[in-house]
């Protein structure tokens, strides 16, 4: 286990300990979601009541009070061992939540705000909300959506389309960027609505390769209604800012590490079975060609889980930097660039992976419900979160380093 | 298409001609035959009428008369690029009779034995026979079959297990490899039975992740009967013999082609829906960053086909040199490393432009039912191809250019 | 030797005969030219006397009629085992003498202009007449030379700098590409002018990682004169037109048969030594893993000859279509694709033999005057050889085949 | 500067602050040694002044006290960028001189030996000793070195030869192992003998393609004397033990980061002048296939750090551990696989950011007397440190993975 993973702060150990055990728990209804292309919703109740959809909430409220980003992926990595569509979908409820910690401790110094902060931070704690997340349209980018927001009596009307929005069959609360035109501006802003708003309309749609218990459907906004309060500015429509860079960082960074998971899981499927094997009659983990694809395995392994710890710790930073004051837009494409290129190397080191432990498996491997067979569908998610495509990724990282970074 | 495989004779231009034409038809069943894990039984009837399926036959006895490996080659990837399925499922079928047209001519000055031979053939054009064939068992190598015929009274008894034996749902006969013992030591030896030969017994077991309508069930030999002259010896069991390297790699290069079908069926999707799509209202296929991966999926896909190209030209030489006599062992390993080479380049460079195809597709090549994602999943059953497993075939390269070709 | 290039025609087959005679004699002056950075000289005797300076001169005035680009790209190939010096510098005489060979054959009907086209190649074929050229400046391209010609009285004056004019220390001639503006416009010209030329000034400046023996120094131009007749008309300045797409590919695909072939002698070297070599007692052709980079070098050098020889004979291809008209600018671009792959394939595959070649050999390898170690230092000019820059390459085929060319 | 290694140790940022301020003070002497194939020796007067060769002696004793193998990485990757030849040389003398330190606090409990051991520590801080290493004899490997030590009158006497002898011809002293046998058995051991031993006879045969400066002679051993203490067993010749595995892991890794530091350099003047140039006029920093080349080159460096500060701290935390009681074989394979992984991982991608540099720059790079065309040859060298050659990397970290880590 080189090079794994490990949490450095207490709430990450209990977040990484809890996820542990549910592996094996996981790992039993994984095969059942995916050929049903169904949410387990069982685990969503066993991460509930472990405390891992509270993670981020503040230990007086009854969570593990998690700051680290760090130790965020190592949580979700772990989880992505167990049941990848379960470790992206609790990643988005993790996502906004870590928010409203956020704000909540922002506001300790006026009791008011934070009891009203507090509250749905109690609701998670108590089981009762479970937040989706997207921002993703068709045949747009995160930096234009055109979903949006206008003003009508009594706060905002909705209207446009989200794809993947993964988690929505089971959440209570669906938070999203969208667009905002008002006299200051065209704006990027953020939102959280109820699932059951009139108006937000799941279309039940998802039935993909893989990653099939996300239940990352599509979802209808047609003058869904929120009150004036509701949405918060993040930036310019169809530029990058500061609030943009770090929102699209943030929240999608720890999907990297559900790859991750979904690599460590071939990995161990083909270590373990190369252990028992045997091809006329010899033990095949003494065969040289064995020996070096899983010495080339490994250390692909090793360079995921090393870049991915350094990104980790990175943000982890940038974050306590940010405590003494906003960063500049430089920095925050920095943190950016630090994120695309974790995944950049994750998402295909963990595709490579993948490849290589069916190589080593052979023909077993390729069963229709051979759990590597579901991990070779699964781990071709990572190269589509956004942001960046991966036509982008390796331009953007360049333009950072050469004092460029996009402006639209 | 530059660099696209082009037949070198008049009868390999006949065959790609006729499965060009099939490309469309495939294509349009070949998705339910993926949905339902069903072998598409009207592929088979058009291969037949369109000539196809009796490819080898000699063009006195009503075949194509193709001799030209190179133009088989052409043949298969064409009809993959409709349906790879079928495109494995039919190779089987061509082996087999490729080596009864050999025997045929082979026998012309003796008119009594070449009626004889000439009569399957015959049924071959006629629609009658259809053979699939395999090498596979589970735990033991191409080189070790535990598949035995033992003298009975009257003939063989075969009793033992294959896996993998494509196209045997709807096949009339089946072609293979096993062992054979006698006083004169122990073989590797090849029979052909028809599929109705009571103890053969089809498991209908074939539920892969991809490949799903090639019908690769397994087979258990209980005691299954073949008449005294139905079995024809190959070299020693367990040793590398001239006539077992020569079996393994003309039997097998071929299929190779069916990777690359692949990946240029991923490679026109993506190129095509390249050309139509738009993102925030500006053309994709004017980004800078989607021509770069165009272009590595380009030049990735010239490799393939240039060494594809080169490794059946060089078969096509060794074949017409091995008319003024038998090649030495030494001989026939260089021509396994030629498809060996062949193989490892096309396989691993069929999955990358695949990967690339999704890569540049985005959400949309993730759909359950879009072509691209059942690409994805055909293409991962190349590297499985026997002789050599991806942990043996790049030290087998280097074992024969060293001048020490593995014995056994 | 598999998948080893191989002329197609019999003038290629006096080439390849030649240039292969020449390679152990080359090979022994190699080292002693790239310690004293020096052209070896008599490698230019030797290549006029064994007529391979005159294998584009038609054999009736004593060439041996070469037409083939593929058979030219077998002989650069096959001279760079011995010294890549001389293979590219070589190479500029023969791309430009074989456009003075196209010149006097479309000119046979008119005597009288045959006969003076006829004169250089005779010079040629008396070994007095060789031919350096160039397409580079600093700090521009191939479409935009600064390098001026301008009408004065009684002719032309050049102006400018060239740089890696190779071959020129001992060259009698130079030709290039230049700019020259008239009433029609802005053009893109060639040249050829002696290099006895006033104005024309060599500067020794040579000194180089690698191709040390190649005699790559810059040129001034400082108001060199050239007669009126000696300037011909490419295409506009600074635009694709299919002059300039033909002249620049035809020029440069033969001299990535260059660092093919610097490959090929890093293989040599490499297994030759091997089969010799032993460690702690034992022979080191029987280790695994020499037998497995083994293995991966030859595949990687398989792919880089098979996409090198589909590179020449599609050009052939092209220039038998051409004979019927002439090509669009689309159709030339096709060429340049082609070329283009095959230089970004075979040149980043012989860097990596090269480099697997001295992982194979350990340190021995490393030592200042081991041919191993010149021939790392050569191999990595491929990819400078214009156009495109490795900046450039892969969006350019992508470009190509999303129906988009570059146009300036 | 993302992913850039950082000392967690207070002694080891005052060794990378050290180390920081000889970098332009290397920079500007290592073309000259480069040139010249000789040691720089005003960088060791240097070396000793600003405290980095005494890093390893207590502070009590003057030194840093330097103790984490993670900051001792941090500090040669730093040096390296000035001068990796330098890096590499001193590397050996710190791998001794730590083990000095060790020897010395272990005895710290019996004054009159830890009085012993302070003197040549002291010596160190003084200036006076300056040890180089080698473990390296052709034809064989670390683990049988033919280099022997037998039993003579007052002592032992040694014959052989070592190659590699990086630093010798300016140290005092001479570390490395060999083979000894008495009665007990056939042993590995270590000794440390002055360089002006009567039959230590150096060679100055040191005349590389790269690391010209680090003086890496060969010396050969002809009836050499050491008094009888000066001998230490490692463990059996031939055989892995835990001391031989600790000590080739140990003396190693830090040599990971000079090839980094080499990366890190190339990195730097690519960036930097890509920042000033311009092409046909525009800034080439705007241009996209520039940006994707950068973003690329960065990413491969993102990947090296990291792995080698996970490789780093994987290693002192290895070590923290084995305070508590000596480690496993199977413990110590582990560290040696960390060990190899991050070579390997460096290593190539060393090689592969100084090509990628060169694409950058173009045939500026190229000339003899750049930069960059140093680096491209001092970074070859990081594949041969041993263990284990690039044959045996793979299936090493293989065979630890499945349990079965080489036994001879």
């Amino acid at each position: 286990m080189t090079f794994a993973l490990t949490p450095k702060t207490a709430a990450g150990r209990r977040l990484r300990s809890a996820a542990e055990e549910l592996i094996p728990v996981f790992q039993e209804r994984v095969q059942a979601a995916d050929a049903d292309n169904k949410m387990p919703g069982e685990n969503y109740t066993d991460l509930f009541r472990c405390g891992i959809a509270a993670a981020f909430v503040p230990s007086e409220l009854g969570g593990f009070g998690l700051e680290s980003v760090h130790d965020w992926i190592v949580g979700i990595t772990t989880l992505a061992r167990g049941d990848a569509s379960t470790a992206i979908a609790i990643n988005m409820h993790l996502g906004v939540s870590r928010g409203m910690a956020g704000a909540y401790q922002g506001s300790l110094k006026k009791p008011e705000v934070a009891r009203k902060l507090a509250k749905p931070l109690e609701d998670i704690v108590g089981g009762n909300m479970l937040i989706c997340a997207t921002a993703t349209e068709p045949g747009t980018d995160n930096l234009h959506p055109l979903t949006e927001a206008k003003p009508v009596a009594g706060g905002w009307r909705i209207d446009g389309q989200k794809i993947f929005v993964t988690l929505s069959p089971l959440a209570t609360h669906l938070g999203m960027n969208l667009r905002m035109r008002d006299d200051e501006g065209d704006h990027l802003v953020t939102t959280l609505l109820p699932m059951d708003t009139p108006g937000l309309i799941p279309q039940d749609d998802w039935d993909a390769l893989g990653m099939r218990g996300s239940g990352s459907q599509s979802v209808i906004f047609d003058g869904a209604r929120v009150p004036p309060g509701a949405i918060r500015k993040l930036g310019p429509w169809g530029r990058w800012s500061v609030g943009m860079v770090m929102n699209r960082a943030l929240a999608n960074l720890p999907l990297v590490g559900a790859f991750l998971g979904v690599a460590e899981a071939a990995y161990d499927i083909a270590v373990d079975q190369l252990g028992n094997r045997q091809r006329v009659g010899k033990p095949v983990a003494g065969f040289s060609g064995v020996q070096t694809l899983v010495g080339e395995m490994d250390i692909e392994l090793a360079k995921c889980r090393a870049i991915l710890t350094a990104a980790g710790e990175a943000t982890d930073r940038f974050l306590a930097q940010t405590r003494q004051g906003p960063p500049t837009l430089e920095e925050a494409h920095e943190l950016m660039k630090d994120y695309q290129t974790a995944k950049w190397v994750v998402n295909r080191g963990a595709i490579d992976i993948v490849s290589k432990a069916m190589d080593l498996m052979g023909g077993s491997g390729y069963t229709q419900r051979h759990p590597l067979a579901r991990l070779y569908r699964d781990v071709r998610a990572g190269p589509f979160m956004q942001p960046f495509a991966p036509t982008e990724a390796r331009q953007y990282v360049g333009q950072v380093v050469l004092g460029h970074p996009p402006v639209d």
